[in-house]
């Protein structure tokens, strides 16, 4: 699996999301040709992309929706537990916190962590809001997988490094800023310093949108290829 | 630009987010190998995605941090106004009215739309939250550039056919669905109809972001050949 392209697995997400609505709608069989209309890809780019992890269907039969659908739950690594603390109980923090599904797949929203004083201590949906003081010792005692950051931009960076320092090793940025790992020199080497070493950043960013948004609308021709990179 | 990758449209956006912070740093000069480095991806992928757009460097020289973020804003369509709707006033619609830097870079918020009785005629930013059946006629006097869609999953779809239906051709989808153009069978081809020619969908998805980031944080080698799909 060394060379599977990053694209490729935020495809799997999407195709893991038409197989969901396919199963509410009570549709059982799928196909390449189906699953890529729907995703707006190639067939062949379907294929290739389930192809980095297996055989899911049977050539010329298509897929079981809920043969795939378990397949790619396993693949993503979604059907475990994932501990999820947030740092930021702003309206973008709540609005994390309270986003449908969120708490489906067993992401669990185990703290929320804020600076603010005005809101330490308040309640939102079961959990206390705490200081981020209080955030190493919190992951001391508690498993914690991941880290959502939705502070202010300003604030990014620093509640990043606290989420690394306390041994949180994923982090879903929500604020536009891209997150800087700390490096050292060695011997004239840039290198991670060795708590930034398996840290996983993940963006999620609105004006990010906004911005290829912008850029399609004005050049819709270029969306007509979708993903052409892994079509040579 | 017949065969621009969407992936090298998504660092672009990155490229200009770090130009940013340079610039808000009082670092004048930079170089492809700096930019790569801090955004995760190799010099030659930062020289080839910007070379599809003209040459912005000098040879051996790098690059000036305000002219090359002069040009991407231009490639990008930001140095235009973009005029925007939200669909949808909960926590997360809110959230978004009040993303910092949302208004940066001309997208302006024009008005904003819900079916809440309990929300029509409240002033959120300024704006007085309307009802979706007025969404045609505000379009039809007002230019209206993007429609942001902040409603529950199962309204997103309904939600972006009307969006489309009152001829707003950008749609940034917040929600945790992949919105369907409407397609007709036409001589037995499925074909988009008329009214989803050239709209453009991007999607924003939390879901998607927690889910890349638990395949990550399960095979976190993988990430350590970033966009390898155009490296070879």
């Amino acid at each position: 699996m060394a060379d599977i392209p990053t694209a490729a697995i935020s495809r799997l997400v999407t195709y893991l999301r038409i197989l969901e609505q396919l199963e509410a709608q009570d549709i059982s069989r799928t196909s390449s040709t189906d699953l890529a209309e729907r995703a707006g890809v190639t067939a062949f780019q379907v294929r290739k992309d389930l192809a980095y992890f297996g055989r899911f269907g049977t050539r010329g039969m298509g897929y079981t929706v809920a043969i795939l659908k378990r397949e790619l739950v396993r693949v993503l690594g979604l059907n475990q537990t994932w501990n999820v603390v947030i740092i930021g109980t702003g309206r973008l923090g709540q609005a994390i916190a309270n986003y449908p599904g969120a708490s489906d797949y067993q992401f669990q929203y185990v703290a929320l962590f804020d600076v603010n004083p005005a809101v330490i201590g308040q309640q939102i949906r079961g959990l206390t809001v705490q200081h981020m003081n209080d955030l190493r010792s919190f992951v001391e005692v508690n498993r914690v997988d991941m880290g959502f950051l939705a502070v202010p931009p300003d604030h990014a960076q620093d509640a990043a490094q606290s989420l690394v320092d306390a041994g949180v090793r994923g982090i879903l940025n929500f604020a536009p800023v891209v997150i800087q790992p700390r490096t050292l020199e060695r011997a004239g080497q840039h290198e991670l310093s060795d708590e930034w070493r398996n840290v996983i950043v993940e963006n999620v960013d609105f004006l990010a949108g906004m911005k290829r948004l912008a850029f399609y609308i004005l050049n819709p021709h270029l969306k007509d290829a979708p993903n052409s990179e892994d079509q040579e």
